[in-house]
């Protein structure tokens, strides 16, 4: 089983050629996206009052299971973003965290027995609260940000010696370790505790160290960016969703699901919020990553 | 015949851990080093009366053709940089064209029956004027900069019609087809005339784009880089080395030849000025293409 404890959110995202308001989006609705195309994925998070049965009705439809999502009273939470330029910058324009603030995620007990469970970008003492719950994991991977690195560096820490595994993007990567090169930067995180680390670069692509070794892939190139918001997160959800459906976590598995992170979150990137994911099949995602064996043949 | 016509320098490199002073430098002195790997190549290109003839003796040691070399009376061109930070961005000091300023690039008989050519980064005028001493060339690339795309651009449009190919860095291919996006950029530089633009990224790889296909590479992961000038020109070098050993430019040979490139331009970097290629063997290259390929298999 696996599990993904994250964000359930509306985002408002702006790019250079368009905006879509309050549109379904959160680290683990995305990463549900991506992990549903391998197997059933279980969602640990939070939503308002405000959040419609029909999106909720979506993930179920997509395998998702959904006994892990609470309601509370109040709004959900709520992201606002643009991008700028080339879409490689984004800033953030509005955040409400409205029952987010409030989010204990309490697992199902069915969930506490899962093999394999994803901690998405949180704090890192509610990360540590969902270990604390889980019986016997067979891969855990987190996520972090720069505000947790900087802010509660100390907590970080203590998170990345009980994880198995990272995904980072390049920055935090440098933050964490306080190395520029990025290779030397994903070696020092490896030291601090996770035996598996994985920096994404975004459009540039993504490094995995495991056991002192180091697998490279650039990003699956795509034309026409229309929206990069959750690229990171389906990243993640193909990579872990992968594994779990392979049942096995050998180097060879690890580099094939750096390659379905890679794949998902460029089928990602070509639509706004998860519109391009709910269509998404796996066969789509075969017929790419044959294309793509075909661009990196040497 | 592989001819390559380019600068000759003495190089001032300054990074955050060293600095070095009038070391041997120039696009085609790079280009020689990693071109000579693969078989002869003859250089074409200038030089003061204060150049050692002891580099060119040590040019011709590695199997560089050095007929094409004018001495001209006046110091030698000199360059000095300074790279900030992580080594991606560098700052330009001092730049002393000396007789760099009235080369007039004259080929040897010889030269001009050659069937590859590389016309090193130049005034769009000067590498016209190369092109039309060449009798029948089978693969013509050029490289070019931001000074000539934004101060000459008509000349450098006129150059694009009449070579096979470009190497261009990722700002140059946005500068010269004003797309941010690369893929886009790339495949805009191809329809201004090349058929083949290759986009160099630094430490995030190369793309390759010809006959409508797309070719990528991440760069190969260096841990410790030491000097990342003339990573570019050995790129080119190694490439079109490649291409004019095996005397064939398929689809194929180019892929090919984008891994040698990346490969040599990943042990320049690691020592200063020419100091690594020097005593690079293409054993070693070949081994790093065994590694490179383990780390990239999916």
């Amino acid at each position: 089983m696996l599990v993904c404890v994250g964000s359930i959110a509306f985002d408002t995202v702006e790019t250079p050629e368009a905006r879509q308001e309050e549109i379904l989006g959160g680290s683990a609705t995305y990463f549900g996206f991506a992990a549903s195309l391998f197997g059933p994925v279980a969602l640990v998070g939070v939503v308002g009052e405000d959040f419609p049965e029909a999106h909720l009705d979506a993930f179920r439809a997509r395998g998702m299971d959904t006994a892990g999502v609470q309601r509370l009273p109040g709004r959900t939470f709520r992201w606002a973003g643009r991008y700028l330029d080339d879409m490689n910058v984004r800033e953030t324009t509005d955040l409400q965290l409205n029952v987010f603030a409030q989010f204990d995620p309490v697992l199902p007990e069915a969930y506490r027995d899962c093999a394999y469970c994803f901690l998405a970008n949180g704090t890192p003492a509610l990360q540590q609260r969902v270990l604390d719950q889980l019986h016997k994991p067979r891969l855990v991977l987190a996520d972090t940000m720069n505000h947790w690195i900087e802010g509660a560096r100390d907590d970080v820490l203590a998170m990345l010696r009980r994880v198995d595994g990272i995904i980072i993007n390049d920055e935090e990567a440098q933050m964490l370790s306080g190395r520029k090169n990025l290779v030397a930067a994903a070696k020092a995180v490896a030291a601090l505790g996770p035996r598996i680390v994985i920096v994404k670069k975004g459009a540039h692509g993504s490094m995995l160290v495991v056991g002192g070794h180091l697998f490279l892939l650039p990003a699956f190139p795509v034309a026409e960016v229309h929206d990069p918001t959750g690229a990171g997160d389906c990243f993640a959800g193909a990579f872990m969703g992968y594994l779990a459906g392979a049942g096995r976590a050998s180097f060879a598995a690890l580099r094939r699901a750096l390659l379905y992170g890679t794949l998902v979150a460029s089928f990602d990137v070509e639509a706004f919020g998860v519109e391009r994911l709910r269509r998404l099949t796996l066969p789509q995602v075969e017929a790419r990553a044959r294309k793509f064996a075909r661009m990196l043949r040497v």
